[in-house]
């Protein structure tokens, strides 16, 4: 099989090393800057990888042990299963898990975000709003982080994919579903997949898939949507990635057991009338949901979390922030003025008063000439002198 | 020579495909993510790069020469040399020049900002003060860019390398060079080279690059600090980490002229007594520079502009920002606190004012009582009446 999908297929470690391959003389006209995604490569690698995946779905669809199967973990040993009665009553808790695994020598620090108790409630309307609330505290932890001051070390934590676990029982989505993924579609990458596909026949497997795409379209709705592949992909790539489309929603069966057969062993669910390979890609598409999220669509969701959602969330933000800032100034602005109008109602009313003053001022001088003519004893007798002599007669 | 370096290089063709390896069954192990950065790889491809060199130094160095040979282009073809008359005055025009290379299907968009009249003029301040501005005007339009609320096709103009040419006649650094450097070391990555070191003997060279890395210390001059090699890298590109290292200042002779020598053919520089070959490690360091700033450390230069440099501008920015805003919210609320005084103050004088005045009214009843008394046509004769019957006296 040929790779022609890597332009760095046609570096050698000696063209990396400018120095050596330059002075053999065979590649003159070689600048040296094809390197450059090897140097991003190489950063990569040491700062290692992030990747937040929140799961979606009942309890009982096998969330935990395709999580497990997915990443080959056992995050979940120390869950107990909830009884019925608790689970009428209570709240969708957020439950959140990180572990740091390494492959090849790439670190990745997976975060799952398992919302347990979401659609086993009476009420799911509880169950949406946590959910969007804590995607939403995500981003804006980030933007806190991302407008401060100091940027080093900002922790992303933001749900780069929501995998929304479809019930194999049904006959397409119902409204459950429908509206939470339209409450959540613009913040998140949606994957729908189809749980414990092992209880149903290939034919009802296609039957379903078309119910719920039709379904995803009515409504309107928008799940994840794998960017366009490259004309200068190599054909296997376009194969594969025309499969991986033709395949959603991804119908999974997951399992936590070995099962050997013939020396071979494998992931598997052992029924009387048969084995379930789970990393058989004719007995379900595990494989393909696998190679999707984690072998050539994890950054690309990363980067539509980035570019699409995140933005989202921040021109939200910004424009909210905006309008409570103008409104500050502007109610700042008013006090400023109206307490303005109120200096120039009290200035005009000291005007007049002062006004009113002069003119008793020169009445009482008048009638004190008045009295000193008629009768200067009964004047100084009222303790009387002219108001014209004193700046003011109030006592400061 | 094994290429120990990129764990990618363990990663098969098949492996990146995640389906077809793990079908056939002989890695059950393999989660798969060690993918991640060439998938990382791969979008650094879509969207190509971009850099943006500047090269600083006064006219005769070969700064134009050098990026030509370089980046394998004549981006100087239509170049004016200036007289010397016209030199004296001028002031440092900052020009920028753009061009779109590749080179096995990596996309560079490569910018190069010469500053052709730096350290010609008499008075060199100048020239410090534009190519200052002119690094800190990217940086604020980044600043500006980022935090706007559309963040698509945010074109990136920061200065990534500031190429600074030594002349190779002096025996250091010039007091001109130590200013120059001093005053960008925080904003760029400041590459010295020592230019036209054809005119220099090994030993000469030795000496000089000597007397240059001790007068940069003694300045505590800051120029670009190669990254530590990871210990875990191979022999080779350890090997080749220390020769770059240990070659700073590099001693560069450029070439536009391509010299055939016995079928071979090389930029050089015929002399009488032999051929300077650009590309030959035993005449100079072009290869070394080439190496580093292209092949191995574009990367990281980008990276250190973004995380250090800009963090650095944009910290600052914030904090004037924060200041200018507080003090604008300050001078709002005193204007509206001086206001509420003003009123206060308004109040009390209106409050003692009408004091006055009711005293003044209670005196004029008295007076007019005494009036009365003693001759009630006098009184009359005046107009007046008692000031009690009216609320004030003056009309409104």
């Amino acid at each position: 099989m040929k790779d022609l999908s890597f332009p760095k297929a046609g570096l050698t470690s000696d063209q990396l090393k400018g120095t050596q391959s330059r002075e053999n003389g065979n590649s003159q006209e070689f600048i040296g800057f094809a390197t450059l995604p090897e140097q991003v490569h190489r950063k990569s690698v040491k700062r290692g990888f992030d990747f937040t995946l929140m799961v979606v779905g009942e309890s009982g669809l096998g969330k935990s042990t395709l999580i497990n199967s997915l990443f080959l973990t056992d995050l979940y040993k120390e869950r107990k299963v909830p009884t019925a009665e608790s689970m009428v009553e209570k709240t969708v808790a957020i439950e959140k898990k990180t572990i740091e695994i390494e492959e090849r020598g790439v670190k990745l620090r997976l975060t799952v975000v398992d919302t347990p108790g979401f659609g086993d409630a009476v009420n799911c309307e509880e169950g949406w709003k946590s959910v969007e609330r804590y995607v939403d505290e995500q981003f804006n932890k980030f933007f806190q982080d991302e407008s401060g001051l100091n940027r080093k070390n900002i922790q992303d934590h933001r749900v780069h994919c929501c995998l929304y676990f479809i019930p194999p029982y049904g006959h397409g989505l119902r409204q459950l579903d429908v509206e939470f993924m339209k409450r959540l579609h613009r913040k998140v990458n949606i994957v729908p997949v189809i749980a414990k596909a092992d209880t149903l026949t290939k034919s009802e497997i296609k039957k379903l898939k078309a119910n719920i795409l039709n379904d995803i379209e009515d409504n309107k709705v928008k799940i994840y949507q794998f960017p366009e592949c490259d004309s200068d992909e190599d054909e296997d790539f376009k194969q594969q990635d025309r499969e991986l489309k033709a395949s959603i929603p991804f119908a999974v069966i997951g399992s936590n057991c070995i099962i050997e057969v013939a020396g071979k062993k494998m992931r598997g669910r052992q029924y009387p009338w048969g084995i379930v390979e789970v990393e058989n890609s004719a007995h379900c598409d595990f494989v393909k949901l696998r190679t999707m999220l984690i072998s050539t669509h994890m950054q690309d969701m990363k980067e539509v979390t980035q570019d699409i959602h995140y933005e989202n969330f921040r021109a939200q933000c910004i424009s909210q922030m905006q309008q409570v800032a103008m409104k500050e100034r502007n109610k700042l602005k008013r006090e400023s003025a109206a307490n303005f109008d109120h200096v120039g109602d009290a200035d005009k009313l000291l005007q007049q008063k002062d006004e009113e003053i002069r003119r008793m001022q020169e009445m009482l001088s008048q009638m004190q000439e008045k009295l000193k003519e008629s009768g200067k004893d009964q004047a100084s007798a009222l303790g009387l002198e002219p108001a014209g002599k004193r700046d003011s007669v109030v006592n400061v």
